[in-house]
């Protein structure tokens, strides 16, 4: 039986990371990923770049640019006539990136000499992962031995029954990334951070979009002032965007579905060409063994772990969406890092408050720590500092001057509690502020930093000086 | 005489910054500009707002979205047909970017009390200032009285004998602001920032660019590495740069422009359309009245001051392009901010270690701290950290991955020393290295904050991770 030092289940942003360092740190290292990709080939790279932050990244790039083609190049004196977008065209350059990716991880892979299971990975013991092969026929099943192991299974799209996929009309995520033609009506449930991504790509092709959320507030957990300008923003961009909209059924043909919902006013019903179920994202816990092993999960599926990722089980790490904290790539790389660490005897650590979100709706939103209402709960006493994109010159350069910048500050020691960004470029800006914090840095530690000018940043250095109520270009 | 706790002469962003900063601390201030731009008004702002980064950003995003949508859209399958430009749209785009932020300085000077004096400023003595009226039969020449003097007046082009501007076909970069039509072929002496900005416009718009640089090394003040990539990516862009070229005559018809130099190979002539003369800026103390004033200026005509902005004359400081260190607007403005808290009795401070440079070209330049090819003349041992912007998910789905970061830390302490980045949007990417700087912080502590994902600045954390050899994607 072939032992590793550690064995990986899942290649996704958390297990391919974690597999990468425990290869650099000297650990012979395997990974188990089963993927299977639109081209019938194994590959690496989990949701996220199969089917999640890269392909959507990719889609709103290319739709971006034709919208700015057909509404804002003739601000700039550009003229063109009868500009159309080939969506097959947009959808096989997404796929080629993809693909130039995952590739890129099984080079890493290669030169890390970490060995690729292929196969779904399942737990037999603290210290045995069985492979199991993706076509019977071919392969034999194995079982390796692993001196730890790390499971890194990520998230799958939650399934709500009123609206359950057909992968014709209905889709998830992962089928709102290859429509062949713009739906003429576009309905999507749930206006979380995919639901947002995925409407406004397709509302900028020239879908209708009808975004149907079942909670009252938009964006819950984003601090309410952004929330409430994005929501203004996203309505005038065209996403019609209904809140306290609870989907009792849906009815579908060949050609139309029906959608059925519950709303302050009673009963509702609305048709479109396709519909995109996007209301969060359950933990991946199919075929692990979890319950055969004895390994702890929640009562939401979540793999029980501590503040190191460790789980009821010895030499058993869990990382990545299939445990406690934010569903986000970059949590579960450095968790993997962190994690890679520990085993190789590092002080590995992960810094949860310094996490930076964003959504990548134009603008962009981005944060980083908590939200003034998160800090009004927690009765912690705050500054804040305001700035709008509107009174930088390279906003107004770009045309680009939607937005603004928050910083929340301790009214006693200044430290930065919260930076939130809604504008142009927000999930490059957020970079300075995440740095800022995990030096516990100030807002006057910001607001004494030289910024560039004219760049966006310096929205930032002004709401920064605004904490002291000292802006200069406001 | 009304006297006055500070004036300021100029108002760029050195100065009008300083005044607005004055005034918050309670000091009573006046601002002396008798700029007068092209609807013959006065205008606050300085070059920096009327002549210089503003506008020539402003054309740099329209030219760029030309430029992407004849040869970049397609890529995103969208097709445009007959794609044209209208300059004369362009540039009042620009006008109109221009006039709104001038305006809005205006603004802050009612809001924050400041006497907008306007004229020419001339040094009587070290607390008297003489403000010669814009139109010496409307208004009469004052005198005030000032507590303290802040010297802002910037810079001017720099002239050179053998390429005067006419303002038709040789300009400067003002007039490289305004050309009503593309020029087929477009000359440029000089490929400094100024020189490539305003190249990079009139290329992407379809002028044939032959750029003149009398230096045989290109872009000598940044780091070798990135100025070696950025000359091969600007030269495949069509930039025609000639290095080792020193302009000896120029000869202008109504029509073209003859342009004669010498190089390694002899004598050169080349014949163009327009001419821009981009060799420099120099600094502006015309009709300031130092001699007169005993105002002490070096062998270059720069106001010689300390490390405080003092000059020889008690109560009189010079900040920004008129003086030595970088010409940069955000320089300006933080020399102007802690002069300000310096007359009021405040610690201001100014880290001059830590001042970002940007060039805009595209991809962009960005640089803050030593260059490799610095600390070997110093003799400080480093280690380099790289990371190619190709291997990093963002640019890929933007189909924007030329370039790299590069991160420069002592070999020793680990402090980082210095951060290149050559790529898409390096103009925003670099604050956070900035605020790493000062800090005073080591790569490992970039190292080890988490980055968005997908983003750009993942690769500065990868390059930092580099410094270590750990880079996980390459």
């Amino acid at each position: 039986m072939k032992k590793y030092d550690v064995v990986v289940i899942g290649a996704g942003p958390g297990g391919y990371v974690a597999a990468i360092r425990c290869a650099q740190l000297g650990l012979s290292t395997a990974c188990v990923e089963g993927w299977i990709n639109d081209e019938e080939k194994p590959a690496l790279g989990g949701t996220c770049l199969n089917v999640g932050c890269i392909p959507s990244k990719a889609l709103l790039d290319s739709s971006h640019h034709f919208h700015h083609i057909k509404n804002e190049a003739s601000d700039h004196g550009i003229t063109v006539s009868g500009a159309t977008i080939d969506v097959n065209k947009m959808i096989s350059r997404k796929a080629k990136i993809v693909k130039a990716l995952t590739m890129g991880i099984s080079g890493l892979f290669k030169k890390n000499k970490i060995d690729w299971l292929k196969g779904q990975g399942k737990l037999i013991s603290n210290n045995q992962v069985e492979v199991i092969p993706l076509h019977e026929s071919h392969d034999e099943k194995i079982i390796v031995e692993a001196g730890n192991i790390i499971i890194a299974t990520g998230s799958v799209p939650t399934k709500i029954p009123p609206a359950s996929v057909d992968d014709k009309l209905i889709v998830d995520s992962t089928g709102a990334l290859k429509f062949n033609e713009v739906p003429r009506r576009l309905g999507v449930i749930g206006a979380g951070v995919i639901g947002l991504e995925l409407g406004s790509v397709w509302n900028r092709l020239g879908s209708e979009v009808i975004v149907l959320e079942a909670l009252p507030d938009f964006l819950s957990a984003v601090d309410k002032q952004v929330a409430k300008e994005a929501e203004k923003v996203l309505r005038k961009q065209g996403l019609d965007i209904r809140l306290g909209a609870k989907v009792t059924g849906t009815g579908s043909n060949n050609r139309e579905v029906t959608i059925n919902y519950d709303d302050a006013e009673g009963k509702q019903q609305i048709t479109v060409d396709k519909l995109i179920v996007a209301v969060g994202r359950t933990p991946n816990t199919n075929g692990l063994g979890a319950e055969e092993c004895g390994l702890e999960l929640d009562e939401r599926g979540f793999i029980v772990v501590d503040d190191h990722c460790k789980t009821n089980l010895e030499n058993v790490y869990a990382i990545g969406d299939v445990v406690r904290g934010p569903m986000l790539a970059h949590k579960a790389s450095e968790e993997g890092v962190a994690i890679a660490e520990k085993i190789a005897g590092k002080p590995g650590h992960m810094n949860y408050e310094t996490i930076p979100w964003v959504i990548y709706t134009w603008p962009e939103i981005a944060w980083v720590g908590k939200t003034e209402e998160q800090l009004k709960a927690e009765g912690i006493e705050y500054r804040t500092g305001n700035f709008p994109f509107m009174a930088t010159g390279r906003a107004k350069a770009m045309g680009e001057a939607t937005g603004f910048v928050k910083i929340l500050a301790d009214a006693i020691t200044d430290r930065v509690l919260g930076i939130h960004i809604f504008g142009p470029n927000a999930s490059e800006l957020i970079a300075e502020a995440v740095v800022t914090m995990e030096f516990d840095g100030s807002s006057e530690d910001l607001a004494r930093t030289i910024h560039a000018h004219p760049t966006l940043s310096e929205a930032l250095h002004e709401a920064a000086l605004g904490v002291d109520g000292r802006t200069i270009h406001m």
